[in-house]
């Protein structure tokens, strides 16, 4: 018997589960998987760049796969690349764009961006590249006011994401491109729109960002298979070497079946987007205000009512520690990440609670989870039955660490 | 009517359907799909870095994969990373290397290696890093006396290939990186596995290789998830930036279905592993000598006997153009790719093909077939009895251009 083993074997198994760890790992439903099964038996699985049947079919699927894909955030099919992930995306936003535009040495990013955003801005330090990070409110709001008074002439690009993925919070995309359009229309602007994806109405068809990350796991589709935006005429780079395929930014990402998830993803998410929206945020406010009176000393991160995303839950209790958060929940059925999910492994407070000026006890002593359209109004019943046992078990065994 | 639907509208059904492109693009058997299935609906989708039981059981699954697909190889399952694609896996290996290895500045690559390897070193050039191409023989054998000359105190990486994936030569492992370790044990030594996988018996346990690509595709496992054997104690840096997760080297790249998939494909393949070759092996010979007896004026591309892989073909047929054979092929059923599947679309000779002393005209006038265990005796009895037809309709019509 594996550590492992020995540890789930003492775990048991709950009474009942619910799974809300979303914003980490993602099931699929029966109808997305049943999408994909042809295109990983039967058709399709040819490369879309060989010419003969299998090809030529593979390539027509990709063309109205990109158009279904393209049309919730209401842009040209075309300049939709496909990636292998979100993380890639960003990655593909920042030094892609680097390596094409050589002139300007300046990267602007927020303070709560994901890390593969931050991250990849701050490893072009070799080459030149200067970061500034711009702070946020106590709600996670980008500061407008830092933000206009950064971009000067050596800007290259921007990068301010849509929603938070950590404590929901809406971002004024729309202002901070304008912001930056108006100092000049040169400068690029991304949005890392991957938590944003089927969250919230997007328009960058009419908001005319320059690049755009989205995501297909966000939306209950396999993971595997992203996408970024490039607005036609985007000077922008490819990462990795490979050979000439259809996808020129990211050679080798073809994958039918994968893609096929995503469309039926899309189709499902969009065509159910207020019905879902409705649920998830019905149930997300049940949990946040059901967990504020029946538990004592609660925290909640990330903004309340409509500027936060319609599924996000993010609520800090005190003098509790993450790992016992996790562990204790777990051992009830309920599944959610603690301080962050970047972190959880390394016990280093996530940067997004102290960047909205979480102490790191209060940063470890979260819980982050995300409602989906598979979740169900008796699931969060039962959380919200269980949750205070769970609380009162970790403050009595820790004694409650007063804060 | 799409231009493409009514490109399929007027190609017609054929009577029978034999897939033999699977160097570019492949099914699963049910077998595979059928492993991958329960991570998807159900259970081990849960992210195996957080601490609560879905994480735990992606962990443990993680754990026991890769000591699956480590097997094969004779490695340590802890130095196995996990990528997207072969194209990553080679990326890694070439850029990552470099990142982590400032001092020296040579890499030394063979003429006939894939496009992600050649042109991930050539793309270094900017960093100072100097690009040395070793010619082959006219089988494709990569020149291992200019080798032993090419390698001076500047050589930081060699990179050879184990087999070609285009040509299927059997490439000296063996003795190339001997030559280098003689020369000087630092010079790191990666090998391009891809195409040797499932193909070859391989042991990177006694042959201590630094380096070696593998990809799930190439034994009929689902694209999307492939392998860099890291030699412990190597110095290499991730190319992505993100989030802190239980692989390293490609943040995000955690995707417990596709790990299921490639799981599966290597227990089925490596159970049949000599069954597997016999079966291809024979199929391929018939394909080769048929071809040759039935058909005038043709090339074998590659060498013959035990320096090929026991599935390739790849023939040129003279004063056929490429896109005509694989567009009248496909015509009968029959779907492969021509000159380089690399360059299909943009329709320039395979590099591989004129590095083996190829006319232009020759590499366009080729094939590229892949036997697998899919394939029956039946499925070749009908390329054999069809092709003849089909070389003869396309000579007929262009006049059959003399060479």
């Amino acid at each position: 018997m594996s550590e492992i083993d020995k540890l789930l074997d003492q775990h048991g198994t709950a009474i009942k589960e619910v799974y809300l760890d979303w914003e980490n790992g993602s099931k699929l439903d029966k109808e997305v998987l049943d999408a994909m099964i042809p295109f990983y038996l039967d058709r399709k699985f040819g490369n879309p760049a060989i010419t003969h049947r299998f090809g030529w079919e593979t390539y027509d699927f990709y063309l109205k796969a990109k158009k279904t894909i393209a049309k919730p955030l209401n842009v040209d099919p075309q300049s939709l690349a496909l990636t292998h992930s979100f993380t890639e995306s960003n990655n593909l936003a920042i030094k892609g764009i680097v390596k094409a535009n050589k002139k300007k040495k300046k990267i602007i990013v927020s303070e709560v961006e994901h890390l593969s955003v931050i991250h990849s801005a701050k490893s072009l330090f070799e080459q030149g590249i200067k970061v500034d990070i711009i702070p946020v409110s106590n709600d996670g709001v980008v500061n407008l006011d830092l933000l206009r008074e950064r971009i000067d002439d050596d800007t290259l690009l921007v990068s301010i994401q849509a929603v938070n993925h950590e404590i929901g919070t809406i971002q004024p995309v729309k202002e901070a491109f304008e912001i930056v359009k108006d100092k000049n229309e040169e400068i690029l602007f991304h949005t890392d729109a991957t938590s944003a994806f089927g969250r919230l109405p997007l328009d960058y068809g009419k908001l005319e960002v320059d690049l755009a990350t989205i995501s297909s796991d966000r939306i209950l589709g396999p993971k595997g298979i992203a996408g970024l935006y490039v607005k036609e005429g985007t000077k922008i780079k490819s990462l990795y070497e490979g050979q000439l395929s259809v996808e020129v930014l990211s050679p080798d990402v073809e994958n039918s079946p994968l893609l096929a998830g995503f469309v039926k993803a899309v189709e499902i998410h969009f065509d159910q987007f207020e019905k879902i929206k409705d649920h998830t945020s019905r149930l997300r406010d049940k949990l946040l205000y059901g967990f504020q009176t029946t538990i004592p000393r609660t925290n909640i991160n990330g903004p309340q009512g409509i500027n936060r995303a319609p599924d996000n839950v993010n609520i800090s209790f005190l003098g509790c520690e993450g790992e016992a958060l996790t562990v204790e929940s777990s051992m009830k059925g309920i599944y959610a990440s603690s301080g962050s999910a970047c972190t959880s492994r390394v016990l280093m407070p996530s940067h997004i609670l102290t960047a909205i000026g979480r102490k790191p006890e209060e940063a470890h002593g979260s819980l982050l989870m995300k409602i989906t359209r598979l979740n169900t109004e008796e699931e969060i019943k039962y959380v919200l039955e269980t949750m205070p046992k769970v609380i009162e078990r970790i403050r009595s065994i820790t004694g409650g660490i007063e804060l």
